[in-house]
């Protein structure tokens, strides 16, 4: 496809740097901001810029936050000996959804994948060790390995448990089962096994 | 959906009014731009910007241009007499993409649609009329009507065919018909209903 203009030619190279976003895509989106107000563009274009240089990840527990120490680990009324080790900051909005949580997290922003060339020194594994090792900035009873039921994330839970272990602080991981207001006939089998093999007392 | 950071959330928020991006992926959009290079955030944020401070429209057919007459009406070798109407700038491109056309273009920047509030004010109609009346910058001996087979399109065809009449130019459309490689059998009604009705000379 070649484009009319120069200008719009670098645009349309950028955009489709984004994930998932084709050339046809990235045009799509140039055209459309060519038709936007130039405030509005200027905005989006201000906001970009500021992802990176104004943008922080909290010095704890690795989310992102406009300070240095991110709202969850500097509040008083979580659960400060909690952590909820998860893959990526999506994981914690997920999680902070749930209203069901109130630990802090520990992003790890990624998990161990060598085909990915990510190994243990790429993510925030030492950090998190640390944390446990050291009781900076809180004690650290409970370590909830939250992480993908992938190979990869599969293999980081692993290594973290053993990791872990010599420290004796608790190690938990999410639960696993038929999803609420599934039908059992259409649950995978690996995860309705699990739901069998990890039944829980009834609750009223 | 809660952000953790309100520079992050106006940056989702800014990148999900592109047409077709949700929430979802103006996150995933604004996560990855925080893990890349500071200088090519910078070039991407510029970039958008000159879409709207250096970009312009072609002064006689509206395409997009880097300058204020663009190449293609501003080339020698195109046929200047005859002008293919289209709706938008991505139509040209896949019609230049056929090196089938040595003609030149006029984008409408839309078609006539009710519903949707555009109306012949509002597309570049007035300017088309008006090329064809003065013969600037070129006597037009041709005018192919290159719209969508919409009720939006075929409107505006109908409109422009009726108001170019008087003129006396020649007034052409696109053949409608079974696609190459298509099999018959698989061919809409219309489509092929068309294919016959217009068939033409075999060609050896």
């Amino acid at each position: 496809m070649e484009l009319p203009s120069k200008i719009l030619e670098r645009a349309v190279e950028q955009l489709s740097t984004l994930p998932g976003v084709g050339k046809r895509s990235a045009l799509r989106y140039a055209l459309h901001l060519m038709k936007e107000d130039e405030l509005a563009v200027r905005d989006l274009s201000e906001s970009l810029l500021r992802l990176k240089t104004d943008l922080h990840h909290c010095r704890h527990c690795h989310n992102v936050s406009d300070t240095e120490v991110c709202p969850i680990c500097s509040s008083e009324k979580r659960q400060h000996g909690i952590v909820c080790v998860v893959e990526n900051v999506q994981d914690v909005m997920a999680i902070e959804n749930t209203q069901q949580y109130r630990g802090l997290y520990h992003v790890l922003g990624g998990v161990i994948s060598p085909i990915d060339g990510i190994g243990v020194q790429d993510i925030e594994i030492a950090s998190l060790l640390r944390r446990v090792e050291t009781g900076e900035p809180y004690p650290v009873e409970e370590v909830i390995l939250a992480l993908p039921t992938t190979l990869e994330g599969d293999t980081t839970s692993y290594y973290l448990n053993r990791q872990l272990q010599a420290s004796g602080v608790k190690i938990t991981t999410l639960a696993r089962g038929v999803a609420v207001g599934d039908s059992l006939e259409y649950a995978d089998e690996i995860t309705l096994g699990r739901s069998i093999a990890h039944r829980i007392p009834f609750e009223n």
